[in-house]
């Protein structure tokens, strides 16, 4: 590939993960088994992946950046490395809190280099929030540390599979608050910021996003519910009158059908559990969990650190590849968007 | 087919749902399409099917029973009707208040023939709620219509597809009111019968149902609501103690994927948005809404009545050809079941 060639690839930050759980295992199965077209650099623990590619077994030749420029076109096999050191030595299965930092500077070094442009995008398989709590650090989840590391008012929390792309209004509420959450600010943030993301990230000029009701049968005209009449609909109208695109309040179990999602480029949920399990059921296992609204990009795998999967080759790289293929292509995207 | 075969076959009962809408469409295309193992009686005004199929452009044999006992096996374009008179012409595509009476007397018909025992069970294709409430009549829905005909105190919404059983603890409740409503009471009853009409009407000798948690991630551990800990998990442990055989409460977005679904008979989704947008989406418009907890066996398509559509040839009876399997399928399971 000429130089030239080489350098309009995306630079594709990926960090390790939980060294304990299935993190490093996905990284060896997928970059082993496939080419991606962008410049890929893990933030891990050269030793610690090379110890993994042997117990699982993976011929992978594993290289050792200097810095972040010297990374090259990734080619099937092959991994390089920007090196943070283990406190610790990471057995496969067992957590160790003597790592949490360690976790957490792979995090603070990727989100920087984000933010320096060092980076086009950030990819995360999973941490475990337990183990770096009980170091009395305050984390919450990977879309919290970066939203704070970016300094972002706002995140979106969107996944995504071959068949749908849904983003949520609200997150991790129990049910019993959702409702109270559904407010003309919150669906006009999150709408915005999904609107302006698909845009600039994912290269969509004029998105047309679906929007559920917050009730079932999209509250059926009042009789089941008033917050479509009070609050949904009454935001919807101002957010069209900014030029937004937006199909609804319909009922999620229409909307979530081919006849509405064919003809569309997102859907908006009003909450977890309205749009999550259609979803990963669409998904079958490969779900990529992307944050909108930083300034950054930054993909995610849609499952847990796996603890008693690590190093035993059973892990499931699927998300991972999605993951960082989305991640590429956002990148793409932002090149040409920026243009 | 010898005489005593076409005596085992059991007698179906299919309503013609709203004239002006697209139920005598897909009584006609569904019944000319293939020939199902039952004995067919369709309640309705063999002019209304007479005049639909020419419209349609159907050749179909209709025949008019003096009564049920007439009625033979179902043969790949033979109609049996059991007549009952329209008020007025129907006209595809055109509400009558006229015709309610005729639609309600269809339904009645149809739940004393099943109490009965002259049919074996009920298909009702989609009736319009507000031509029918417009007469006066207190018309809630099909359910609430033989619910009281049967004088059951309580029933279970459940829908199916080729790859999912769902049944809902809530139904038509506006989200705020969910949280309130997810009770021991209410999971028992569900639970109960839902769990013995899997046994006696699916011939699954011990059921195994998946349970959602109420709050997104199952409440995980009560970070994200406390109405796992206090109330679902305290009565399922009390139902399992009476046999049953649940499993959960999970995590709505990780109980809809292969891994658990395969592995069960029925999922058990805690309110309306949390299972039936990925029970539509399984079922590529061919889902089927069963009622539980019921003396009789009905099924129902799971559309509307798609006035807009009737007449055009454009209706489509995917949903209507499984409801008409699943009844002949509960139909069969009841009848060894009671032996």
């Amino acid at each position: 590939m000429a130089h030239n060639q080489v350098e309009s690839l995306p630079i594709i930050a990926i960090t390790s993960g939980e060294p304990a759980g299935i993190g490093p295992d996905i990284i060896l199965s997928a970059l082993s088994e496939q080419t991606f077209p962008a410049r890929l650099i893990i933030l891990a623990d050269p030793e610690l992946l090379q110890d993994r590619a042997q117990t699982l077994g993976l011929t992978v030749n594993i290289q050792t950046l200097n810095s972040a420029q010297d990374v090259t076109a990734h080619q099937q096999g092959s991994i390089s490395v920007l090196p943070i050191q283990l406190t610790k030595k990471a057995a496969a299965g067992t957590l160790d809190i003597a790592n949490s930092p360690y976790v957490l500077e792979t995090l603070k070094q990727a989100g920087e280099g984000c933010i320096q442009k060092e980076f086009d995008a950030i990819v995360t398989p999973p941490v475990h929030k337990g183990i770096l709590c009980e170091t009395g650090a305050h984390f919450s989840g990977h879309t919290e540390f970066f939203q704070a590391q970016c300094q972002s008012p706002h995140v979106v929390m969107m996944l995504a599979t071959e068949a749908m792309k849904v983003a949520l209004v609200t997150t991790h509420l129990p049910l019993k608050d959702v409702p109270a959450a559904i407010t003309e600010k919150n669906i006009s943030l999150v709408a915005k910021a999904l609107n302006k993301d698909l845009q600039e990230k994912f290269g969509i000029a004029q998105p047309k996003i679906l929007v559920c009701g917050l009730n079932p049968h999209a509250g059926e005209d009042g009789h089941l519910g008033k917050e479509e009449i009070d609050v949904i609909i009454p935001t919807l109208n101002k957010l069209r009158q900014e030029g937004l695109n937006l199909i609804g309040p319909l009922p999620a179990d229409t909307l979530f059908t081919p006849k509405y999602l064919n003809d569309a480029d997102c859907a908006l949920a009003m909450y977890h559990d309205q749009g999550l399990p259609v979803l990963k059921y669409s998904g079958f296992g490969n779900a990529v969990n992307i944050t909108l609204g930083l300034p950054i990009i930054r993909t995610s795998v849609d499952h847990g650190t796996a603890i008693d999967l690590a190093g035993t080759g059973k892990a499931n790289n699927g998300s991972l590849k999605v993951a960082i293929q989305h991640a590429i292509n956002m990148a793409n995207n932002a090149k040409k968007f920026s243009k």
